[in-house]
């Protein structure tokens, strides 16, 4: 049973002010809190119903788990969905990366569903490391948690002054504009930085400047623009045709 | 100002059943009412603001327009954020396409908007037309029309009985699949079917039969999947860098 004072606890972490004076966020959903396992997070309690503690006691041995029913889970979970587990997790102490391959820079992307559909993109094609200006979505959002499917583990997001982190990055940073060179004719270097704009300010000025490569996704018909994400994906996998 | 019964029609064209019975839809948002005008589509009323109808005077000079609040069509509207037009528009007939090009085939694709990003991304890539199993989400459904990002007027999408089409095409059917030869190294030919399943199942057996090619985008990482919509995008610009 979930006692008045974690329900209390489970709610205030919907928040992101909330996130931050506990030190602390959601992860909701079976296939997510099963994905903590393989983790270094550090796992402060699961909340999870008699099934599921039931079916994955083994995996689950190590963690502090609390049953409940699936309408508890669902009263004390931020997403609409039915949730037949939720764990408390410590948000993990993250620093700016240095260069190790390609890293996404993220400059104003603030729908969490797209920041998680990145950071699943992102797990896909082994990158390690995203790096976000500030005004981003937070990577603690339950929104952007559940849009990883289970990505949020194997990816570190940074939120930092994206266009202080890219003066000083020494590798090269790819654009994506709608403007620039085909990336079907762009030759990657295997260490640089994608730098992705928001759908509706593309990359900003600030961190414009700092861009050595302007690229582009060659377009065939009407549309005028792709989703982030979508974009995202498409260049990393033309980068990972030259660098696998 | 919008009448009880025009209310009453723009609400009732939110569900599928009425939409077949009225063989009308609705086109929600400023911008995907605008893209309209490009289209053959046979536009029956637009409902917008004032400021919508006057900036926009010219290209809405055609259409039997209605003067509402933006009160009275968000209310009207049946997706949640405000709403400054919505247009009622004809459902088109639609063939089955024959070869042209690459078509793109989805095998239970429920969610409208997957279904709308699909369109969304073909549209980008110049692709023409979509064929989909009849069980799949209604390409007239709002929430369909919305995601397309105004798309909706540049692509056909056709419900039919998908394991049938796929049994007279005589063209190469390339199946989407978690084991294939990787996109990056398959030769495409220039017409042909990319066949998707969804998420959850996957291309079914009576489809995958017909399947001549199975593909797969190459995995770096530790995601275990990747977004329907998302991979359709990414197997496109494979498919692009090879006809353009």
């Amino acid at each position: 049973m979930i006692s008045k004072n974690q329900l209390k606890l489970l709610r205030a972490l919907g928040q992101k002010k909330q996130r931050k004076a506990h030190g602390l966020f959601l992860v909701e959903g079976e296939k997510n809190v099963l994905e903590l396992v393989d983790t270094s997070l550090v796992v402060k309690q699961v909340f999870a119903t008699d099934d599921f503690l039931q079916k994955h006691a083994s995996e689950l041995s190590q963690y502090d788990c609390i049953e409940a029913s699936l309408e508890e889970l669902t009263k004390a979970s931020s997403l609409v969905s039915n949730n037949a587990a939720v764990a408390i997790v410590e948000i993990p102490n993250v620093q700016a990366p240095s260069a190790e391959g390609m890293i996404i820079a993220l400059d104003g992307v603030s729908d969490p569903g797209n920041l998680g559909t990145i950071i699943r993109i992102a797990d896909w094609y082994g990158i390690k490391h995203i790096v976000a200006s500030s005004d981003c979505a937070d990577p603690y959002n339950p929104k952007t948690i559940r849009a990883t499917m289970g990505s949020f583990g194997r990816v570190q997001v940074t939120l930092l002054d994206l266009p202080r982190y890219l003066n000083e990055a020494s590798i090269p940073v790819y654009g994506a504009f709608l403007e620039g060179e085909s990336v079907h004719s762009t030759d990657f270097s295997e260490q640089g930085i994608l730098l992705m704009g928001s759908e509706s300010h593309g990359v900003r000025p600030e961190a414009e400047q700092y861009v050595t490569d302007k690229i582009t996704i060659p377009s065939f018909g009407g549309a005028e623009s792709l989703n982030v994400a979508m974009a995202t994906g498409i260049i990393m996998d033309n980068y990972r045709r030259q660098h696998s």
